[in-house]
Order: C-alpha cells, then structure tokens, then sequence
C-alpha cells in the first residue's frame, strides 16, 4: 500500500472552482489504491486578511490570539475539499490540527512541530478514507492553537509525511518543478529530475523559492522524498512528473551534473565601512550592534589592510532593513571608527549551486573568468561546500546568469515551453 | 461577586472598529468589579459566505464539515475581540468550544448544547480574566465541531449564563429592547421595562424578532434573566435599560398589564380547501401529507359542515412552502375528496399576548370588535393561553395593529425616539 501526502498552496484553493479540480486530482490518486493524506492552504489572500484585521486591532497582539484567528482559513479549505471529495464519491473527512493533534512548541505564531498523533488518522487512511489536513496549524502543550509561520503548510506537509511514514509528499505549486534557473531569464533553462535536499536549500535561500526553507531542512533531517509539481495541469490529465527532492545517494552518477543550478537574489544591499581600524575587535564592533537590531548580515569581505592601518569592510544586509541598518552603525561610530559609510541597495548575489563542486576544483574560478570575460564586476565573493556566491552589480543580473547557465552547461536543447 | 453574560451580534462584530466599540463597553462592566463571559456571532454577512461556500462545494453537504467550516467566523471574531480587550488593558482570552468543551448532541448544523464545563472558565474568571467565546458552536461526542443552527449565538449566550450560574445575561441587539409593538409601525409604541419568558416567546414566534426563539426557551427552562439592550449607544454611555426577560413571579402586579404586546406576521399564506367530505379522518388525510413533506401548518379553521354533508377547510403554511403545499395537497386529492383549493399568500396573522388575559375575560372580544368596527375582516382565529391570533387580509395589517394599540391602552403619551 503506498501512503501520499498531497499539498495544495492558497492559489489552488482560491474558490469552490479550484477546490473541485483539486478534489479531482486527489481522486485519481486515491482510485490508483493509494492512501491519501491532503494538507492544505487558506485560500490565497484570506491569511493576509485574517493578519491584517489582527494588526488593526491591535499593533501588539497576543500570539495566542493571533493564532485563534489565522488558523480559521486552513480550517474553512479544509472543510470545504472533504465537501467536494465526497461529492464525487470519494469518502473524506477533515481533521483539525487540534483533532489529531498536531503536538506543537509554544512558540505562538511561529510554532515548530514536535509530535503528531497519527493513530486515529491512520485508521481512517485504512478505511479507504482521503484525510483532508489544514496546513499551518497545531496545538501547544496548553491546549491552545498555534500556527506555523507564513508559508508553514509546506512544513506541515512535510511533517505529516514524515509521521505517516508516507511513500512520498507531493506538493502542487505554482511551478511545475524546480528549475536549473529563472525560465524567465533564460528559456533554456531545464527542468531538474532530481536535486537533492543540501542543494534545494541553498537554491531556496539564495531566492528560487519554490518550497519553504524549513520544510526542504524537515525533509532532509526525516529523509521525506519531495516532489514538485504543477498544479496548474488539467486534472484528468497525467500529471507531468515535476522535480523530485531526495538524498544525495539516490542521485545516480550519470545524472550527476558539475552544477545544479543558478539562483539570484535582489533582496540584499551593499554596504562599506572605509577606513576602518585594523585592530582586534574591529569586526565584533561592527557586527554586534547589527545582530542586537537582529539584522541579518550575509556577505562579508574585508580588505586587506591599507598601509595606514586601517581597512575597508563591505558586507550585505536585507535590503528592507537597509535604513536600520545605517542607523544602527552610525550610532556606534564611536566604537567601530569608520571614516565613512557607503552603501548601495542596487546589487545581486548570484549563485552556483551543486553537490558536484564537492569533488571538482576549478568551479569558482570558472565562474570568475566567465563573469569577467563580460566585463561584470564582482562585488564580494562568498563559498560554501555546495555553492559559490558573487555580488555584483544589479543591472547584470540576468547578463550573469544568462552566460554562467551557458559556461556550466546547462543550457537545454530547446526553449522551456 | 456579580457574574455576566455579555453577547454581541454579527452587526456589532462587523469590523476592527465596531469591535473595539464592543471592547469598550465589555470593559466598562469589568472596571465594576464584574466577573465577565462574553459571547460572540460571526461578523455580519460572513457566516453567509460561509454557508455559500459549502452549498457550492456541494448541494448535498456532510453536515460535519459544514460545521468545521462555519464555525470558523465566531472563531475569528473572538480571537479579535480578546486582542482589542488587552489593547485596552482588560485580560481577556478566547475559548473555543472544544476547549471548554462545550458539549452538544451529534446533530450537525442544528445541534444541541448538553453541557458547558465551566471549571477552567471560573478560574479564568476568578483571576479577573475576561472570557470570550464564540457562539453558535460546540463538540459533539466525536470530538467534531458542532454548530447549532442560525441565530444560534444567542442560544450559546443564555446557556453559558446557566452554566456559569450567571447573575445576567446581556444581549445586545439591533434595537434597544422590546417593544409593545413594531414601532415602525406605531410610533407611540412603548418600550416594555419587563416581559415574561411566556410572552417573548410568543411575541418571537409571531414576528417580533429579538431574540431566537430557543434562547428565550432555554432560558425560561433555566431560569436566566436575560436583558435585551441596544449596541448602538456609545460604549461610555451609560447604558440605556433595555427589557429585561423573566420569570412571571418578578413582574409586580403595578406593572401587570392586561396585553404586553401586539405582534404581526406576513410570513403565512392561507389554504383553503372546499367541500371536503365531512366523516372521521378527513382532517387526518389533510395534514397528514403535509406534516410528511415537513410543511408546518399553523393555523386551522373547519367550517360547520354544509347541509350536503361536506366542509371548508381553512389554513396556513408558510408562503414559501406554498407552491410544495399545494403540490402535496394536489397529489392526495383522491384521499382528501375536496372540490377545489383556493389560496392566497396576500394574509397577516395579527396577535395581541399576554399573560395578564390569563385571569381577564374579553381579551378577544375586544379583539374582533376593534377590527369589525374598522371593516376588518376576520379570516381565522386561534387562541392560546395569552395569546389571540387572528387572520386578516395584508393590505390591513398596519391598520389592524394601530387600532389594536390604541384599544388595549398601549400608546405612550410620547412617541418613540
């Protein structure tokens, strides 16, 4: 018997219409004599909603709160799909995330899962019945509802599979899989077969954002096999294959590739401390006060000392916390002792992303040489084992990954359709 | 220690701003020194999205996932009314119905409340906490959701007041109280200081919508002393009384009146079935089609039977049962043996109530002369212990009500704000 998880994201659950067509996929998945778990959405807009009428109410809500009243729209998508799955015979019901339970942190608003009762779920999946999940959702050790954090149903997805011991987690989307690159971009891009969860993170963090970062960390740590894929296909159609998210040993050589993919991430800004003392301490100078703002620093590179003893610092922060960011360091200019600040919110991290590069040297240098035969400055440069990360400048955004897609090889045959 | 039910309707909880209206005015009985449950409905229109959703999904919905959809709009409401309450320093938190539980029969979509654990409430209430709890749900035996019907929220107010033995139970409504008839129609109408359980009840049932009719017998049953007061006030107002709702034995004899109201109705139509064979079980044949479609029929008059051996039979169904009335009714004219139907939907029932007819003779006699002398005809008459119904045509329901007013010493000597 092979056990599912399916997951739909609030733009297939917006409206009975879409509703209908889901409750038609999950037939079919169902008639092929499989055991199916579905976690679903609040339908798109309605959390935002829900959010914002919390907000209103008060700028300093409690979390409890909060989560009472977010929760409500996975609950309504979830009632209506058991609805429209036994409108055309398929016998289902909904199980809240209280009902199961779904055993949360007390981290209101941003709980993480920590147990799920799947014993009475799994007499209902026995029973031939579809067991309709509201993402997002969970109860604390107080016996009051949490939520997950804003895309937390591919994280609940992924923790009912894990949980159910399922075969496999399939999660519909806007995309039809994960590509090598943006098909906006460059429309050759290929759609991958296989990534795996190491390489999918970093795709994820550096803005493909296909899957919430969590889930793809969740599905590595429980090993759940994740599969992307369109939601958009007709749903009496064969549903195309989309991407499949797994371990590195289930990658077979010969679909092993130097690089995976390229990602881009337009989110972050430069900014360069000059002439700063070079000196022991100089770094937590400037780096603590922005971790107390809980600013997020990304890339750092410091230069080597000029001869006068003092350095420049160039590191990146979100660029929607840029204006904190300068506020911030102005403010410990005493300590830090910077001459001045320069900053520039128009610039790109452009990464590769590939397990490969684990075992072949010579991956960062041919990145370089491709960018800078183009004349494309690089900004700052970071590594990690599966990924290198450059900053330049804005503008040569799609330039940049248009030819390092060509200089890797990924480049498809044909256009993506 | 004074203990009060508090509840809100959806117009008082439609939006962030109303709601903080509502805030107000629960906070203003907490700074007495109250213990204080608040009980609210759905914002006002949601629960009717709601409900669309669900007949769409399907005609023929699982009542057990129409309840997990529906109750979600009390679910929201009372998550938003405990953050507006601490926005303003009150402590408040919501409880759902499965977390007190409140107990229901497995009725789905039309249960009914059994039981209300009260105790990790009374503690709340003990700490000063204020408790809201969205109306109109509850848990049945299978740990699912249950809803109690519309309008159901006032039938969760006055049973919450039972069970937490509650000094009051306030309900706030659209109008401030009720009065000795439709002030819309008379604007001399009084606004009545107290009215038994017995009288509501048969005002609500004729037409004077204040309160659900299960609530008011709900709380007759158990004896809650139930106010009715205007949320439209503002909330630092003093609140203006409202009627307040009892047993027969608080209402002094000064206050006694021989009628506490005047009620009408333009929701029935009349039948009327001719020469219908006048031997035993002839009515049998009638109603018993009817009640077997699920038709209620209120009103029956049978004609002296005619020399021929045959009789009129006269009644009323809902309108909008009529077109089904006379279908059932076509379909037995074998059984039934009438020569024809005659029906008309353009009736008003108008009905004088009260309990002070119970120990007066003439009630009804004033009733029929008060019309006659206006050429008012009578179509029908039915009569309870302290009520008269009568019949007329619906052109003169204003007429018959005002003339009626002035007749039973009703009129104020000022009109109605």
């Amino acid at each position: 018997m092979t056990r599912i998880v399916m997951k739909f994201g609030g733009t297939s659950m917006a409206g009975i219409e879409r509703i209908r067509i889901v409750a038609q996929r999950v037939k079919r998945e169902w008639e092929m004599g499989n055991e199916v778990a579905v976690v679903v959405s609040a339908m798109a807009g309605e959390t935002d909603r829900l959010v914002n009428f919390c907000r209103e109410a008060s700028s300093l809500y409690d979390p409890r709160e909060y989560d009472v009243v977010v929760s409500s729209g996975e609950q309504v998508t979830s009632g209506l799909l058991a609805i429209a799955l036994q409108a055309i015979g398929v016998p289902a019901r909904s199980w809240m995330g209280w009902q199961l339970p779904i055993r949360t942190s007390d981290g209101h608003a941003s709980a993480r899962i920590e147990d799920i009762d799947t014993q009475a779920l799994g007499n209902s999946l026995t029973n031939r019945e579809v067991a309709v999940i509201p993402g997002f959702q969970g109860l604390a050790s107080g016996e009051r509802v949490t939520t997950l954090g804003r895309g937390g149903s591919d994280t609940s997805a992924v923790a009912m599979a894990a949980a159910m011991k399922a075969d496999r987690c399939d999660i519909y989307t806007d995309v039809d899989g994960v590509y090598t690159t943006d098909p906006r971009i460059v429309p050759r891009a290929r759609k991958l077969k296989r990534v795996t969860y190491e390489e999918m993170l970093e795709l994820a963090s550096v803005g493909a954002k296909v899957l919430q970062t969590r889930s793809v960390g969740l599905a590595m740590k429980e090993g759940v096999r994740v599969q992307v894929l369109s939601s958009f296909v007709e749903a009496t159609d064969d549903p195309e294959p989309g991407t499949l998210i797994v371990g590195e040993e289930e990658i077979e050589d010969m679909e092993r590739q130097l690089i995976t993919g390229i990602a881009h991430d337009k989110s972050e800004a430069k900014v360069t401390l000059a002439e700063v003392p070079d000196r022991p301490g100089a770094v937590a100078a400037i780096f603590g006060p922005l971790a107390e703002a809980n600013i997020n620093v990304d890339m750092i590179v410091q230069n080597i000392a000029h001869t006068t003893g003092s350095t420049d610092v160039t590191f990146t922060v979100p660029r929607a916390e840029l204006a904190r960011a300068l506020d911030t360091l102005e403010k410990s200019r005493g300590e830090i002792g910077f001459s001045k600040v320069i900053h520039d919110p128009r610039v790109a991290k452009i990464s590769v992303v590939g397990v490969g590069m684990r075992s072949h040297a010579g991956v960062a240098s041919r990145m370089f040489d491709t960018l800078g035969a183009r004349g494309i400055n690089i900004l700052a440069i970071t590594t990690s084992e599966i990924k290198v990360s450059v900053l330049i400048e804005e503008d040569y955004t799609e330039l940049a990954v248009r030819v390092l897609h060509t200089a890797y090889g990924l480049d498809a045959e044909d256009e993506a359709a």
